[in-house]
């Protein structure tokens, strides 16, 4: 088989009847609702593409009487997103709870820990800030400071400064968690989680966060690019579909500047390695560096630990 | 084979090298805390069993000095916990935090659902009230409260009352994970959660809160019992082998109240059920009531939602 051959054989992989897809993700929300006999379930719309796709489901499966959004930004969340947030959920006609955190976060004392939090600065010098720091400490060996801080810190060049803004931003994603638990057990609700298989099988989330910390989660088996399809016929608005996929959890970081690669290539290299090829195979049929494949195998490595709680 | 002697072949498989065991969990802990490239590990210490026998692991493995334990009470803690917790970590010569998180719980808005905060009452007066209150709620068929609220609570016998409650508890155990992970990361530590087989089985525990969510577990495959016998060989002080088990997240309720078998019973059975034993055999060879049996294997599927999370 020639490379071309395998390479179509590879994208033919991530086609899918989203026709289908739609209705079995509907009766699996369905299922798990009545199963653990939920009244309704509960989610965190973030205004990004994962949680509006997950709330798109939930609305078709259950109604919109039966769905809660958690809207949760802090002072550094993009105001544009929280406005794309409401105002999805005023389309889907689903009810929403406002809750700033920032003040959950002043008092456990992870708020400080931001070195950018210590002087009064716009977003907009702190965006830069934080996108210049990200350039400033990506190693030459080809690591980011996102692999970097996939597992520990003991080597000295990764100094208290980044130790003390992951313990920072990680607690966002966890107090989120806490209170989407919070309202969800207060209503009986069923906690809808919107990690996609790219993050989760690269360790982009915060372990015990609100992402992968849930009751089920409807989009953990699709690629971040087939969520983006997937949304397309859910008819969330392009707005959302089109915008540049950030955590937004640091300010001015967006997942692909921070991941280093668009998700286009990293889909297609998670998919190759699942499908069993070679280093050399991926990196002469995507004719991109040999590099980049062991870094992705290194993220998948490295971020292990996120996936499992080890037992002896 | 009689009974007695299927009895006696089942008692013997609780039976362990304690030694053995002791030298296999120090160097489970010193893998994996190298492995994950961490600076040491930390540990949230109740005064109880079982983070007790975890802070002694950990000590053994690593010397004190990589140990770091979070003492986290909140308003209705018991007083002699927060001693006993104290006091174990100056034997150990470990360093300790002690952070009261009542003022967490009530920025959240978690604090206010419990109806037993409204009004001002003595620890006493509550522990009074929350014991007569589960007796209330215990039902005919055999499901106590803790049971009923291991899955949902659509069923309009269980009130608003008890929702608020779960609510209100649960966000105690989850908000104890969100420190032990932020002062984990701040100091580049491994968190240590101290879950055991037992509780783990059944649904015990808190889904997402310290004694699940963690890095590692490594008393995850060992019953209560044995916990109780492993704490012997480690010295843990008689005060707290001794002391009823207690959740300590409700004034009032222990372990076995809250469950309603004793451990001595329910690990057998548990044990018994991991081996293929039939409830009838179980209920012969213990002389208890088959209803006894069935009720444990309600719990043990009931609470298989906190032991996964649902994926498509």
């Amino acid at each position: 088989m020639t490379l071309q051959n395998k390479l179509e054989e590879l994208k033919s992989y991530m086609t899918i009847d989203y026709g289908e897809l739609i209705t079995n993700l509907e009766n699996f929300i369905k299922e798990y609702t009545k199963k653990l006999d939920r009244e309704g379930v509960i989610i965190g719309l973030s205004g990004g593409l994962d949680s509006a796709v997950v709330a798109a489901l939930c609305e078709r499966a259950l109604g919109s009487d039966e769905v809660l959004a958690m809207i949760m930004p802090e002072a550094d969340s993009k105001k544009e997103n929280v406005e794309d947030a409401i105002s999805f959920a005023r389309e889907l006609n689903i009810e929403t709870k406002l809750i700033d955190i920032t003040k959950y976060l002043k008092v456990i004392g992870a708020h400080k820990l931001f070195p950018l939090n210590k002087i009064p600065l716009s977003k907009g010098i702190k965006e830069g800030i934080v996108k210049k720091s990200y350039k400033f400490f990506e190693k030459k060996d080809g690591e980011t400071p996102f692999s970097t801080g996939l597992s520990g810190l003991s080597d000295a060049k990764f100094n208290s400064y980044i130790k003390k803004t992951n313990a920072y931003y990680r607690a966002k994603h966890r107090i989120r968690m806490v209170l989407l638990y919070l309202y969800g057990e207060l209503e009986n609700r069923l906690i809808v989680g919107a990690a996609n298989k790219t993050e989760y099988k690269i360790g982009f989330f915060v372990k015990h966060g609100c992402d992968d910390a849930a009751d089920i989660m409807p989009i953990i088996n699709l690629y971040k690019t087939q969520v983006r399809e997937l949304a397309k016929y859910l008819k969330i608005p392009s707005k959302i579909i089109e915008k540049a996929p950030s955590p937004d959890i640091l300010p001015g970081l967006n997942d692909e500047e921070t991941i280093g690669l668009s998700y286009e290539s990293l889909d297609l290299i998670l998919l190759a390695l699942e499908k069993g090829w070679q280093t050399e195979e991926i990196s002469d049929s995507f004719q991109i560096d040999n590099k980049k494949v062991e870094y992705v195998k290194n993220l998948i490595e490295k971020s292990e630990h996120m996936r499992k709680v080890y037992a002896p």
